[in-house]
């Protein structure tokens, strides 16, 4: 297999993107090669730091543009044609290489990815997909902000495709599914959310539980939680935010109350983060692409990224996409007037 | 002052509601009442439990129903006419109190109280403002789900009276505005952020910081947060169900890590909950309606509902309502074409 990595993407890059890719490199098989997309120059610098430059199945594509963090995706897309995330996304979509990841910019991810993979036959729109670490279990999330006005339609298709991915790729057996809303009673929510609610009624493919509200998800009443990327952006980033600050405040207050505790405190804080850690789950796949695209946080560092290639290349080797295509062959999801 | 208060409503009802009737009553002046709106017999019993029910400030006005937590509001408002929410919104619209406070039904208190009280001239929907207690100070969110598929002009409206809202009622010398948004950019986000950006920027009653990540509003960029209600009920909820959930995971960390120190960390855990405790803030107000009407949390004890009832006179007492009105009139919003 051939992967194809944005070396210049993240807050990290290319130090803990290089050490990420010969991670996982002795993970992977001897036939897997990781194509290291950047800088030339800089990279191979940051390879001959790390004593891996002469390692063969590492190869540096060079591009010698990159997208910034905070560029706008289309216009940077338009003006760095030779960026390492236009270059990654070509490559990934012809034959020369089978898998794109990247942790930077993620709209021009997106956007270069869906333009270049186009999409898998019955797909209206793409979704990301995140896997949230929660205490009883992972729960995906899809979509957290590729898709900020859907069409019921959309969200029905998601549905779907994230139970897949639950089950082939994460391996849970019978992944139910549940929609974000503000009341569990199927008349609650905007008109968005009463139509997909009624979607997913009517479809046996999911095993769909229902409303669920923001309050109880977290404690994994269905391992699949479809939304709109606005709300599942929203949600993502404002976890992040309050558990940062959450944990901030816990350790003001032991500071304050009891100095004494803190450094026992502390493995404590660590423990809990490395069970919850996102980067468990190795990455967002962009659902929908004829391809396979995996985003990554900005702060990602050399462990996210090995997570994410390996289970890149786990994902492709399900055979993800062609179960979609077949599923969506039985029984079409077409786009909805709405 | 007369506060008419729904005395069934919420899931501590009524025991919590009349012993916060009468907590409050001790900080009121001589001249306030408080009438106690539920089942005669059923209030009565529990005033004489705490041994209030000889007190002449608070009165009990007999309301045969009840609405339920999980009817439907509008179904339920429809068949129990008598219900205590019913009665308190048809008195707080009238002569005979100037305030609602309930920790009943949501949907059903907004319905009430939008129906009997009208609206102020000028506004067009109101909303629900609560004050979210961050680290760093309170921070008003709103709206948080009166109104889940707003118009631009609604939460144009809802900035300016939340201003307003943490100026004169919680004493916040020049509060600042933040739209939550998945981008710090003006081009960031559907078309609603996008419309509501632009209006703020032109408003100059609305000190505008611009578009805020929902990572970065807790750490309190600004003192007014303005969303629509689906994402603002969801981020409402959802950092309930997170907070619980971190520190219930803590605990059990601790437990199995250094359970010595469970004693120890339960206190620093109480302080962290007592100092951003919402109901410190005393419930939402419905902002908009041509009275004064104060949602509070369905869990509310007695001193939430004691905290309620204070700062819902104070909110009478500075004229918030006219200082909205004031403003619309120098400065019309009317509604968008969106």
């Amino acid at each position: 297999m051939r992967i194809a990595l944005d070396a210049m993407g993240g807050d990290n890059a290319p130090a803990e993107i290089v050490a990420g890719a010969v991670k996982a490199l002795e993970q992977l098989e001897e036939s897997d090669q990781i194509l290291l997309i950047g800088d030339e120059g800089v990279v191979k610098e940051h390879l001959d730091k790390i004593n891996a430059s002469q390692n063969d199945r590492l190869q540096i594509v060079h591009a010698p543009e990159a997208v910034g963090m905070d560029e706008s995706p289309v216009e940077a897309l338009r003006k760095k044609r030779k960026s390492s995330i236009a270059i990654m996304a070509k490559m990934a979509a012809g034959e020369e290489a089978d898998v794109a990841i990247s942790a930077g910019n993620t709209g021009a991810c997106v956007a270069a990815c869906q333009m270049r993979m186009r999409l898998l036959p019955g797909i209206i729109r793409p979704g990301i997909l995140v896997v949230f670490p929660a205490m009883a279990g992972p729960i995906a999330i899809c979509d957290v902000g590729a898709n900020i006005a859907p069409k019921s339609s959309h969200l029905h298709q998601y549905a779907l495709m994230a139970s897949i991915y639950m089950r082939e790729v994460i391996g849970i057996e019978n992944p139910r599914t549940g929609l974000i809303n503000i009341g569990e009673e199927e008349s609650k929510g905007n008109e968005l959310a009463k139509k997909v609610n009624q979607l997913l009624r009517e479809d046996d493919r999911v095993e769909f539980i229902g409303n669920v509200e923001p309050r109880e998800f977290l404690k994994r009443p269905c391992e699949v939680i479809v939304c709109d990327g606005f709300a599942g952006n929203i949600i993502l980033k404002f976890s992040e935010g309050l558990a940062e600050g959450l944990f901030g405040v816990i350790l003001q207050e032991i500071k304050k109350l009891a100095p004494e505790l803190v450094q026992k405190f502390m493995p404590i804080i660590q423990k809990i983060y490395a069970d919850h850690d996102h980067t468990e789950f190795g990455g967002a796949p962009l659902l929908g692409v004829d391809g396979t695209c995996i985003i990554c946080h900005g702060s990602s560092d050399a462990r996210a990224m090995k997570n994410a290639i390996l289970r890149a290349k786990n994902q492709v080797q399900t055979g993800f996409n062609d179960m979609i295509v077949d599923a969506l062959q039985q029984v079409p999801i077409t786009e909805a007037e709405d």
